[in-house]
Parts: C-alpha cells; structure tokens; sequence
C-alpha cells in the first residue's frame, strides 16, 4: 500500500458526504419530510439483505449492496432526476457518465474503475445482480408512496399506467416482490390513491 | 417461501424507516448540520468498501457491510449514546438487547436470529470482521470533527486524552488507519481544535 492510496481514498469518502444534501421527490414513510439520497441508499442495501432469499436467480449480495450503496452518487454532481420527469431521462446521461468520471475518479486508478463499472452495470440492469438490485429501487418509493396516500402519485398527477410501466421491472428482479408490488398498485387504485388514467 | 416470510420482512423494513429521524451529536462534513444515523451507516458502509484492504486481517467484506448497516438500527428504541457520555455507557446495554430482540423480531425467525448474531458480534468487537467495522465507526466522526474546526471535541469539551482512548480501536482493525488517524489526532492538537488536556 502506497501511503497516497488512503489519501485518495480518505478524500473520496469525504467527497461523498454530499450525498446527504440531494433531496428526492420521494418521502420518508407515513411523513412529510423528504428522503435524501444517502438515506435512500442505505435503505435498498437493508432491503437487499433482506429480501435476497426472493431474487430471481442466486446473486452475489456483495455485488449488489455496492451497487445499491453507489448507484446514486453521480447525483451529487448531476442533481436527481424525478423517475416520471418526462423532459429528462433517468437513464445513464453524458451528465452522470461525466460525474461518475470525476468523482470515482478521485479514488486510486484500480478502484475507481471498479467502481465506474459497477455503477455501469446497475445502469444497464442486465445482469442478475443488476436486475435485483433496480427491483430494490422501484420497490422502495412504491411502499412510501402507499404509506404516504399516494405521495408523489398525487403530488405530481402521475397515473396508473405510468406507474406500472415503471414498476414491471421489479419482475426481472423477483417474481416473488413483483406479485405483491402489483397488488399492492391494484390496491392503491382501489384504494383512490392512485388514479386509474 | 411462505408468503407470510414477505410480509414480516416488509413490516420490518417499513419499521427501519424510523432511524432516519435518531439524531447523532457529530456534524456533516464542514457543515452544522447533525448526521442521522440512516447517512451515518450508508457512509460507514461505503468506507468499509474503499477500505478494506488496509485491514489488518483478510475480512469478509459482505458480514462487515451487514454489520455496519445495521448496528443503530436498535437506536430506534434506546436512543443515541454519545461516546463521551459520562452518565451512560455505549455498550450493548440491557435496553439495546431489548431494541434488537423487539426490532430484529420483527423478521422471520431464522432472520432475526441471524441479524441479532451479527449486532451481538459487532459490539463485542472481537472477531477481525468486528475490530474492522468498530474501526470504520471510530474514523468517520473522527473525521468529520476534523473537518469542523472540533466538531464535538470544542463542543462537549473533550480533551485529546479522552479522544485519543476511544480513538485507539481503529489499530485493533486497520494498523495503517490508526497511523494516519493518530497523525490527525496530533495535528488537530497542534491546529488548536483539541485541547491537550
């Protein structure tokens, strides 16, 4: 170990700090208060551990809680981008490819491309681990929205169908969540907190 | 798997939502803003990840992750102690077992008993997966009270002798750590913002 690698490594950690300041639409359960990316973070990691047992395919958890803890430092440079925004795209932009470059980057040259393409492969979601860890992060606001009667459903107008589309996804995830995700999305219906179109 | 194994596991990530709100003495990073505990366990995992091979021993990073995600979860009862509390120790108290058997019952019985395992063997803080994680635990407000001209050290009027007693455990889990962590230590003596005595 060359002393300059901890350096590097301890100015990385102080870097991502940041992280605690990037509000999402999302609030915390049953609460009006907005949930902050490094609260998010640590969540799906929790949720990871947890539900691992109704994964899709056997996945290596390590993998997946360092995607899941990662995923959303980019932000801290390129800012939150509200999953049914329908002028910017959530997907990996030139703007979070260029934030993943400059912050992994402060790390020692072999990390930071370990990390650079870790937080490429949760972007892509198509590896088992990949997919998991997205089923993760779609289930999440799902329950505080339903916690929160309808939270950024009502707050933003956003309908079923868009909803739904968003969600399927944690099907390629877990078969398991995604059957009690879409009850819990036919419940809300039922349930007026989400408005069927 | 039952459908009910589910159902418990929600309810209990549902119920972790609430160490989000358990308010730690130590600021942010350059910043007079308090850290909660849900931003404090995402960034303890996060250096354990960039760090882990300055451990003293080979550990098994995915037990030391699991460790560190979840060991205030029991604040949600028992509350925030301060490590330089006087009236109240910081060890596995009779009121954090009674925390982790109500929080962590929550959850399957096979999980539960799993999660209580990994919080008993964090705060004995014996085995090298344990020393690694409490190491990760003493740097962080270590360095965040750096960052803050004393943070907590000017604050609550802690004295070097008492920070150097606590800080000393991160030699248990990282000899390399502890070398930089002393350096800090002196200079913050040197710069004024920790009292000699």
């Amino acid at each position: 170990m060359q002393p300059d690698q901890l350096i590097k490594q301890i100015e990385f950690l102080k870097e991502i700090d940041k992280i605690k300041y990037i509000q999402r639409k999302t609030k915390l359960f049953n609460s009006d208060r907005n949930e902050n990316d490094a609260e998010h973070s640590w969540h799906l990691a929790m949720m990871a551990i947890v539900l691992v047992q109704h994964a899709n395919a056997p996945v290596d958890l390590l993998k997946v809680l360092k995607m899941l803890l990662i995923h959303d430092i980019v932000e801290i440079d390129a800012g939150d981008t509200f999953i049914y925004d329908t002028q910017k795209s959530h997907d990996n932009t030139a703007e979070e490819r260029l934030a993943a470059e400059r912050i992994f980057g402060l790390l020692p040259a072999e990390q930071a491309e370990e990390f650079i393409a870790i937080w490429e492969e949760f972007e892509e979601s198509k590896t088992d681990e990949a997919m998991f860890a997205r089923a993760m992060d779609r289930l999440e606001p799902l329950l505080q929205n339903v916690s929160n009667n309808g939270g950024t459903w009502q707050e933003f107008g956003v309908d079923f169908a868009k909803v739904y589309k968003k969600k399927q996804v944690i099907k390629n995830g877990s078969a398991t969540i995604w059957q009690y995700a879409e009850q819990l999305l036919n419940d809300s219906v039922d349930r007026g907190i989400l408005k069927k179109q």
